[in-house]
């Protein structure tokens, strides 16, 4: 019911437009909200308590159950005629991916157009209350304890903390995105335009209402405004309230930020010097060009300025390499994240400390604290179960016909809910050519990323059907 | 000076062949044994005690000393003028990796085409000293736990369990590949070839003296025989030691052996019908070519008797997977080996049962014995150290103006010690058309690869130059 709620402001946007889909949003919304209440009634006598194995399916099928009636206004306006194509897009949305089936999006109505945005918002809303209150009860990710500022043991008792960090981050997110939203409108979008990018910037999702991405933004004010609410959609919440709140020595304790910052500055630097020489522009759009794709792929927002694949086949690969970072824990941002690459980087280091002193201990610590073997374990754990599913998610890409490069590029870019990526699928192009299959897979691919991939990975397993 | 003498049967077969190399075979003996001899008399009154850092130095500089000197016969008989070539093909054979420079191999005079197949058994030799003595005592690898029949604690007091142990492997290498020789004889290889392939068979190497390589002989006998010997040549030699001692029980007690066996049967038997649909030929002999590429890549000797390439590209990603795997630990075979993806994959298992069951110890056990998480953690950073030096491997090749295919497909056949990849380096190429500076990278990944990664890795580290 309240997902019908959200697709409210888009029949307002169409009224305004006068582009005529909002008999097609007031449809969903009201089949939405009549299946939500039938629902409501039906399970709202049922025994409230949830085991942890329902846990597991209720947030998998939740987010499956929001798509199927996410998608409902696309199918209802006609913008897409297919179900694979639908999903596609929904699913793209609420996993703030940003990667597109749409073909050209500024004859898309307007009204359907901002609730294209909106899922991404939603989303961002959704992955915060999952991070803080939901994956930690389940057991998902290992990362939790790298969000709130005072890492605890994962018990029922929490309840109060949970609530409040939640409540911090989301007013971070609201804040956030109003902000990113009024600057946008100051440097020139239109007031549509501005809203649409605000609530896809912080989602960190990256669908825009132009066909050219944000490059249809010339302006160097709106192009650093972009490129800062990326950044920080990309940043722990907790770290940006810290930041706000003035307790800057909270904001430096934090290992994964400093990596985060460092990283994205480094490589923005490093690869201005090769993207000045090859593309026939001055030192500062050269340097902002790289800025903004490194901030936006490293985020996983999506959004682009410049074709990252045009400048050399080197580039184009550490472009691609991009894909598998993702922003930081506590942020809207999908992908691996920081903190689990803190985790390996750091703990290899150790590695060669261990071999050499092979009686000592040797214990890794990030922000300060120690972190468990266990943790660790998992993590890296999570890391080569990640690559697994690329290479064989490639695989089967290629099997279905696609060449190595759209294949490696699709499949990196779905699951790290990124956007755009490399071969067939680069900055310039969209996802509109593959198969229906193809695309159901993908998103798939998308989900599975978003939700951790453990959550639903579980599902397979027969530990979630014999647990108590 | 050991070496030096092994370089010695190339002689008796360039006088043979009257092939006219034997004079620069000479030379490099002389020169190769008089620098041992020097140095043998200037080291030999040294201290003799040999510290743990020093090991790394020690086992890193003797394979480098080796290629130096391994490299002469090529030079002196003027088979390669550059010093990248001689380089990349004498540690392409040291490293058993089996990629080669050589344009036309068989106009290559026949004294230095043995030198040739020998440098990959020396290596083939080398690398069982390696795991068997010296890894353990460095703290390389963490695997040399799964070689032996009896996994203990790696102390000094194992000493006299080591000589048996490696004496034990040396006898089945040695027994293993006259065996192969006489079957490829029988079969009908020159005396010549039988005991070229006999000796690149055994150490996982894949130098042929054919252009085809095993292509040429259409014998089924003779490619059987090849895939029944690469096969043994990548199981671990403690377990084909119980075999040929009837202990069969002990074998099969051996999990690597049995997911070693299990994989290929299962990638031969799955990919022989998509092979045997595309190619135009009978099933037996599509199975035959599926099985040898299956073998050939996994036990990373690099044999080719099909493109497969040719197939289909969703095929050639699953052979290009296929230099990921590497055959068991104790064996002459690189890469990554069996044991530690089986570390992977069960350890995965078990994190979903922690997940369900948070607060439960869930050891994982491997050959019956517990794995502590120490070992696991060190694997498991392995294989992301491993991954990473791939990924970041082929962005140096793209920088160097390579495409994607071929820097993936060089890269990764050379960390795994295969021979042949996909791209440019695919089965029907040679390496010969990438640049010096080229060639001495990817002979740089070839060494680091063969060494487990951490042998050289280390040296970059403080805790090597500060340790005692």
């Amino acid at each position: 019911m309240l997902f019908a709620l959200l697709m409210l402001p888009g029949v307002g946007f169409a009224y305004y437009f006068e582009s005529g889909d909002e008999m097609s949003l007031v449809s969903a919304i009201v089949v939405t909200f009549i299946v939500g209440l039938l629902l409501f009634f039906s399970f709202s006598k049922q025994d409230q308590n949830i085991r942890k194995r329902e846990g597991y399916l209720i947030v998998s099928t939740s987010w499956i159950l929001m798509s199927m009636f996410g998608m409902l206004p696309y199918l209802f306006s006609g913008t897409f005629t297919s179900f694979s194509d639908a999903i596609f897009e929904t699913i793209s949305g609420l996993t703030t991916t940003g990667a597109t089936v749409l073909t050209d999006i500024e004859v898309t109505p307007k009204g359907i157009l901002f609730w294209r945005s909106m899922t991404q918002w939603i989303g961002g809303l959704g992955i915060i209350v999952l991070t803080v209150a939901i994956f930690p009860l389940l057991g998902i990710g290992g990362i939790e304890l790298f969000v709130a500022e005072s890492p605890g043991p994962t018990s029922d008792k929490l309840h109060p903390r949970i609530r409040e960090t939640a409540k911090r981050l989301w007013y971070v997110y609201l804040g956030l995105t109003i902000t990113a939203g009024l600057l946008y409108f100051i440097g020139g979008m239109t007031f549509y335009d501005a809203v649409n990018h605000a609530l896809t910037t912080m989602a960190t999702g990256g669908f825009s209402t132009k066909n050219a991405s944000m490059a249809y933004y010339t302006s160097p004010f709106i192009q650093y405004t972009a490129i800062l609410f990326m950044f920080l959609a990309g940043t722990n919440f907790t770290v940006i309230y810290f930041g706000l709140t003035g307790k800057f020595e909270r904001v430096w304790k934090s290992d994964e930020f400093k990596a985060y910052a460092t990283v994205i500055l480094v490589f923005a630097i490093l690869l201005s010097f090769p993207i000045f020489h090859y593309s026939d522009q001055n030192y500062e759009k050269a340097f902002r060009d790289t800025l903004f794709q490194v901030v936006s792929l490293i985020t996983t927002t999506g959004y682009v300025t410049a074709d990252y694949t045009s400048y050399h086949i080197g580039l184009t690969l550490v472009f691609f390499m991009l894909l598998f970072f993702g922003g930081s824990a506590g942020s809207t941002s999908g992908g691996i994240k920081f903190v689990r690459h803190l985790t390996f980087v750091k703990n290899s280091w150790l590695e060669f400390k261990r071999i050499v002193h092979p009686r000592a201990v040797v214990p890794l610590k990030i922000n300060g604290d120690r972190v468990t073997g266990k943790i660790i374990t998992h993590i890296m754990n999570f890391l080569l179960i990640y690559l697994m599913i690329f290479v064989l998610g490639s695989i089967v890409m290629a099997l279905m016909g696609y060449d190595i490069l759209t294949s490696f590029g699709a499949v990196a870019t779905c699951l790290g809910n990124v956007g755009p990526a490399i071969g067939k699928v680069g900055p310039m192009d969209n996802f509109s050519f593959f198969s229906g299959p193809a695309k159901i897979f993908l998103s798939f691919l998308m989900l599975l990323g978003r939700l951790e991939l453990f959550t639903i990975l579980i599902l397979f397993t027969p530990y979630f059907w014999r647990a108590n």
